[in-house]
This record gives structure tokens, sequence and C-alpha cells, in this order.
């Protein structure tokens, strides 16, 4: 099992479905957030189960570009809501065009998201946009909480887990789940790859935190210290609090609740806090417990040993990685 | 085919259909939304439509709800676009919470809809998807058009009507298939009861253009003249600045460039030259155009001839409504 293959053969499907609609305003804004590029990890998940299960893995192209056009419609959504100027270093669609123009091609990804199942049979259509529409659902009540956990101070570190799996977990277990559901797997073996990617796909996102804080800046790509800048309330936050003394807990809640001018000095010290406490090993023992959730599941898996590696090995590149 | 029994169970499954959901941030301007009242023309059509091919009309209930949903969802979002205040004589949903609620509530909305056609098997289910997902893009094609004919003036009568069937009539028509096709009816017939919904509903919207303006202050409901006062380039508008000479036309686009403080005196004068060039009797003419277009897709029905004249009766009813 060759990601690369996957990838190239995603990126040639993806080549091929140029929209041609009108009217214009409405469609540009759509092939121009398709166009901004990504790591691709959740159609390259479809195909790869897919592989798994048919010798014909081609055949989950057009659910893995569902799958990637309901991403990039929440990020349209999500960088509406977030007020962010950028995305993978490019305008957003709001900035670009206006809000009214992300509102409404955002709508219409979404729509066309599902037309893309319609490439299937009645009994595959009804599977994978059962699945859709639950994922669907999850990832607007996860953004919902997201949105809320702002605002409020008392939340738990189950709270938040729960929170970054239903924003981004659930959408790699189904990315998984569709390949299999195309490649007409057993439901038992579908609903593994499921929960496999649902653990994954929670330390994908702890290590997401923690990469936030504590990446090298010299591969990280972003600037490291962002969501400490903007007071995110991310498992490195919520934990030291949990562990911190009164004292340090305070200063911290202190220096969440400004916008500060002096960035680097706020990083510096609200990391001396998470050093203290040892958040970065707490974090990372998290991201360890859910890769081992991920790969207990695949263990139970009754499929070739070297397709379970390669998972193994996909699984933790993720977790290995830099940026 | 009596109306009020249509109406009576729609509004009981309705009330049945409770979210009980969480994050209640998310959920609770659903509720709202649908709490509002209208009219519930499209899912009674849907109603009635499946009455004609089958004894158990309540079956397409959740087709029917489906269909309310979705029109609600463009409420919600067109109503951020529109920055409109009001809905129903209430506050929109960005107006009581905020617009990032609105935008993820209506996602939400979005989705639900599809996820009532779940209550079909395999083939059916196919069936109405497809058709929603096609009318959906539609509907947003449509709403994209309306947004870009604000800043356009060179809009013709066609690219209107083309407009509003798109905004509007698609809808119209989906509903009354939607139907059709959960009652098993020959696709032959659920095209049929498509296309007289089509054009009804363009005879709807222009019917709607003309009671903005000409409706009877005393049971409108609305402010007569809305339509004016906000530079609404209606079929009214359209077609005065095609018949007027080079003077009356300057005046017209002058008078629906600028947002008057003087709104009665405005309203009189547009309407002065609308009556000068008998815009009335012209709309009025479209309106019974679209409506024995309609008339004459039922004639071609083989159904039973008082489900036929049921049907003409409910156009009629439309056409002839003061409000």
């Amino acid at each position: 099992m060759d990601i690369s293959v996957f990838q190239k053969a995603f990126l040639q499907y993806k080549q091929s479905q140029k929209i041609d609609r009108e009217p214009v305003n409405l469609y540009e804004p759509v092939t121009y957030i398709l166009s901004l590029g990504g790591k691709k990890i959740r159609p390259v998940l479809t195909l790869m189960a897919a592989s798994i299960f048919s010798k014909n893995y081609k055949e989950a192209l057009p659910a893995a570009y569902a799958i990637e056009m309901f991403h990039n419609f929440t990020l349209v959504h999500d960088d509406i809501m977030d007020a962010a100027p950028l995305r993978r270093g490019k305008e957003t669609v709001h900035e670009k065009w206006d809000i009214n123009t992300g509102i409404l091609s955002g709508d219409v990804m979404l729509i066309l998201a599902y037309q893309y199942f319609e490439n299937y049979p009645p009994e595959i259509f009804l599977k994978l946009a059962k699945l859709f529409s639950k994922t669907a659902i999850e990832v607007c009540d996860g953004q919902q909480l997201d949105v809320d956990f702002e605002t409020r101070n008392d939340v738990s570190i189950d709270e938040y887990v729960e929170m970054i799996s239903l924003k981004t977990s659930v959408l790699i277990g189904a990315a998984l789940k569709m390949g299999a559901i195309v490649a007409k797997a057993a439901e038992d073996d579908a609903q593994k790859l499921y929960e496999y990617g649902l653990n994954l796909g929670i330390a994908f996102q702890l290590q997401d935190d923690y990469l936030d804080t504590y990446g090298n800046p010299e591969n990280f790509g972003k600037q490291v210290g962002g969501d400490i800048i903007e007071n995110k309330k991310t498992f490195l936050y919520l934990k030291a609090l949990e562990l911190a003394n009164q004292n340090d807990a305070e200063t911290l809640k202190k220096l969440y609740q400004k916008k500060d001018k002096e960035k680097e000095a706020k990083i510096t010290t609200v990391k001396a806090l998470f050093d203290a406490y040892n958040i970065p090993a707490h974090i990372n023992e998290q991201i360890e417990t859910y890769t081992h959730k991920a790969f207990a599941v695949l263990e139970t898996m009754q499929i070739n040993k070297t397709v379970k590696e390669s998972l193994l090995l996909f699984g933790k590149s993720l977790m290995t990685r830099k940026v």
C-alpha cells in the first residue's frame, strides 16, 4: 500500500472534476478553495480503506471527493465564524469576496458533496449518505461546542476531547468507513476502521495542539505559539489549569483573558507554566493512549498483514510529524 | 381532496418532531425558526401529490418535513445575506442570536433535511435525495442571481423569470414530485406534477411582486410598496424600464438608485409610472400565462377528475389570494 499512489489518483480525479456551472460568482469561490491544496489526508484514507477490501480502489474516488468537498465547506464557513483572514497562506473566501459569498458558496459545496454519492447504486448510496449526514451533523455539533467553549471557563478535559472528536475525528473515521462501504467490506470491518480513524483523529488533533506550542519554528510552517496568542483553550491550557496551584491557575486565567501586545513575552510565560506542570509529558501520554487505542482496533481485524502494517505505519507517521 | 386535512396532518407530524439534541445553542434557533408559522404551501403540496397516487398520503410526511426544513434553512441564510431584521413579524435568527449562529444552524438544517429521507427504502431514498440535491443547488443558483441582479443594470425579463424560477419555483415543483415519488407514481406523472408546480410557482412569485405594490393595505400584512422602497428590481420595474420612453426610464432608474426618506412620495411616483405603462395589466397577463401553462400540464395527466379539479382549484386560490 503506497500512499503516494492514492494521492496521485485523487489529484488526477480532482483535476477532472472542473466545475463548469453558472452563476460564476457562486462557483468561482468553490474552485478557489478547492485549489488551495492541503494535506488531502481524508480522501487518501477513503482510497486506502477501499484498497483493503477491493482491487479497484478507484471506485472510491467519488466518495473521497465528497469528503474533500465537505471538509472544504466546513473550512469556508468556519473561517467566516472565526473571522480568519488566511487559509493555507492565501486569503479566505469571505476575505477575497465577502461574507455572503462565503455563506452561499459553502452551502452549495455541502450539497455538491451529497451529489457525488449519486455515482453509486441505491444500497451503497443510502449507506454513504446516511453516514455522511450523521457525521456532518456531528461536525456542526463540534463546531458549536468550540464556539461555546470560548466563553466558558469550566470546560473539562473530557468535554474538550468530546469537542475535538466531533469537530475533527468523526470525519477521519467516516472517510475510512466510506472507503470500506464502497468496497463492500463486512459491516464489522467497516466499523472497526471507523474506530481506528476516530481514535487516530483524536491523537492527531492533540498532536496539533502540542505542535502549535512546542513545534520547531524552523519547520512548523505557522507561527509557534499561535494558540497561546489567541487564548485558545486547548488540551495544554486545560490540563495546566487542572494541575496548577491556585496562584498559577489565576496567572494563567488572567493571561488568557487579554490580547497581549507583548506576544513573545506571553508565549514564554505561558510555556514556562506548562513546563512547570509537565504538560508536554501529559499530552504526549494522551497522544500515545489514543494512538494505541487506534492500533488495538487494527489488531482485532482479520485483514492482510501487510495492509495492517501500512495502516500502523500511516498512523505512526501522523504522530511523529513535525508539521 | 381537502387541503385542511393535509395541513392538519402536517402540523401534527411537525409537533411530533421535537429536536432533542445538544448543543442547545445550535438547535434552539432551529426550533425557533420552524415555530414561526408560515403558509406551509410546500409540505402541503407534497402530501397532496402523494394522495393522488396512494391511499396512504401520510407516508409522504417525512419528505414533506424535509422540504419544510430546507425551505427554512434558505430563509435563515437568505435573511443573513439580506440583513433582514424581521421574518414573519418576528426577529430573524441572526438578529435574535448572531450571524455565526445563523450560519451554523442553517447548515445543520440542510443536513437534517437529508436525514428525513432516511425514512424511505434505498430506491426511493435515492430518487428523493437526487431530486432534492438538484433542486437545492438550483435554489442556491437563484439566490446568487438575485444577489448579482442587485448590482446589474441590464437584467432582462427573461433573466428575471429564470431567477425566480430557480429561487422559488423549482422547490414548488420538487415538493409535488417528491409526493409522487413516495407514492410510487409513474415517472411521467411525477414529472408532469413537477412542471405544474414549476409554472404555478412562477405565477405565484409574479403575484407576490404584484401584491407587494398593488395589494390592499388592509389585508396585505406587510407594508405595501416595500419592494419600491428597497429598490427591488421586480417584474414591475423591469417591464416598466422596457416600455418607458427615455425620459421616464431615466426617472425610474434614478429613483431606484437612492434610499429615499420620502417613502410615501417615492411609492406614489413609481406607481404612477407603472400605471402609465399599464404594468399591472402586463404582469397579470404573465401571471395568467404561467397559470394556464400549469393547468395545461394538468390536462394531459391521466388522473381522477375530482383530483384534477382540486389541483385547479388550489392553483386558482393561490392566484386570487390577497396576501
